[in-house]
């Protein structure tokens, strides 16, 4: 990109790493406020995810791997923080099959940002702030709070801190996906989702009884099936794992199977393997020098 | 240790890492539930922590760092859990210095066993059922809850998940500690907290202002002052650091300094280098398959 000379130096860069996340079933809960609109529901944050980069600039520049892009929910952030910078997201994961990057870069821009700038804000501004400008970008619901606590989070209640509730599955273990392409996040949660919320509700209040990793895949495989957003080619994916011995699910959303442990390679499939993230959406150590 | 053959075979181990803690100030919250009973105040989780390895055994035993021992709060944590184990506990840290061991041990015990014995607790439950066997033990208030989230954790209100509410400063860095020896937390959290409990409000309100590490190294300094808790060679050591240009503060409750970057270092000390942690306590992904 042009315009390197441009950057106000003087100024720290920072950056940021998120986990990327996959969820298994969801149901949409609207509110005036976007801090208290969300999702209900589950699903499992992974070691790979997004980092981004954030030195503060004369006027904000967006690249996504490399290329120069506009990110709504990442201009939402910068502009609710004051901030205009030259951000740099790099994604290990495939954008757009329902792995969680836009919310990645929105929380990732948020939390660089707020070291590079100085801001001072704290943990949850940060992560209310990037929910906010995920749900007005229309590109997520559930993500940015699934993202910043890691693990396998549990989405008990919608919304950001101070709305929003969450619990987690107390486990871990190495997964593996496979993706196929991607689905529009904004379509579906834009239209009719009577229906695909009555599904999640129930997968959750089952969850709840009884909250392991093979009870969520099995209950997102459910949801899929009852919220009609299987796609062909992720329909017989999982059954090919199921066959196979494992455990999978279509990521909530995008044309993308999560199999725990080794079940799409089992199955046949050629998959990227990973592991669910134990920590948290979190500044990266080294930034400051840098 | 002898009684190894006793160990009722075919059980799963599992183990977890829970970070060190450092509290930097705190307010003393009693109530009848020990859920609601807590601490506010804001403190350091640390990349050097402990290790907690559980194997669910006919009779409980537990040791420390190799030597057989009993653990109040770890014995409760299996009690209230149903769960008889050998548990394995290895400290980096120092022991009664202000670390939060005593919690480390307790939340890592709930997350191994219930891996271990297969309880299907959630992490919420597990962290409920650690910090109410730490508050009944007497040893700590709101270590486990902030070794729980990671990174730098402010206490807002005090007590378990769905009561205590927490936030954290959006930073990392390195940080040093050095320590002189023990403080007993019981002591001094069961007398009288008045002017200890007002001084931590205080330090709160003014972190809530500004929150920064530096900030909450300075409020802590002020609360050891106001509250009474400092010790010759901590308030000493702290000077020491403050006039090498370094940002310091004593742990609650132990004799020891923790310092940002290379303060005690800077200022001549034989001092231990480590990071504030970026993640939260989990589970230890290889010890499924040990």
């Amino acid at each position: 990109m042009s315009g390197d000379r441009e950057i106000v130096t003087g100024r720290k860069k920072a950056s940021a790493f998120v986990p990327g996340h996959v969820t298994a079933f969801f149901s949409v809960h609207r509110r005036e406020d976007p801090l208290k609109t969300g999702s209900r529901g589950a699903g499992i944050t992974l070691s790979k995810g997004v980092t981004v980069g954030v030195e503060p600039a004369g006027e904000t520049r967006i690249s996504l791997d490399g290329e120069g892009t506009e990110v709504r929910p990442v201009e939402r952030v910068l502009d609710a923080m004051g901030v205009t910078a030259r951000v740099r997201i790099d994604a290990e994961l495939p954008i757009g099959a329902g792995f969680g990057v836009s919310g990645a870069a929105a929380l990732g821009t948020a939390l660089a940002a707020n070291r590079a700038a100085e801001c001072e804000y704290t943990e949850n501004e940060l992560i209310r702030t990037a929910h906010a400008g995920e749900v007005e970008a229309g590109t997520g619901l559930g993500d940015v709070v699934a993202q910043a606590r890691g693990g396998v989070p549990i989405r008990l209640e919608p919304g950001a801190p101070e709305h929003g509730v969450l619990d987690g599955i107390a486990e871990t273990a190495p997964v593996e996906y496979a993706s196929f392409g991607d689905l529009s996040t904004s379509d579906v949660i834009s239209g009719g989702t009577d229906r695909l919320s009555k599904a999640g509700e129930e997968a959750l209040s089952a969850l709840r009884e009884r909250p392991t990793l093979p009870q969520m895949l099995a209950l997102g495989r459910e949801f899929a099936r009852d919220a009609d957003l299987l796609v062909p080619e992720v329909a017989t994916t999982i059954e090919d794992v199921n066959e196979a011995g494992g455990e999978a699910a279509m990521a909530m959303l995008g044309r993308t199977v999560v199999a725990l442990g080794s079940g799409l390679t089992d199955a046949g499939y050629d998959a990227t393997a990973c592991q669910i993230y134990p920590g948290c959406a979190t500044l990266l150590e080294d930034a400051a020098d840098r």
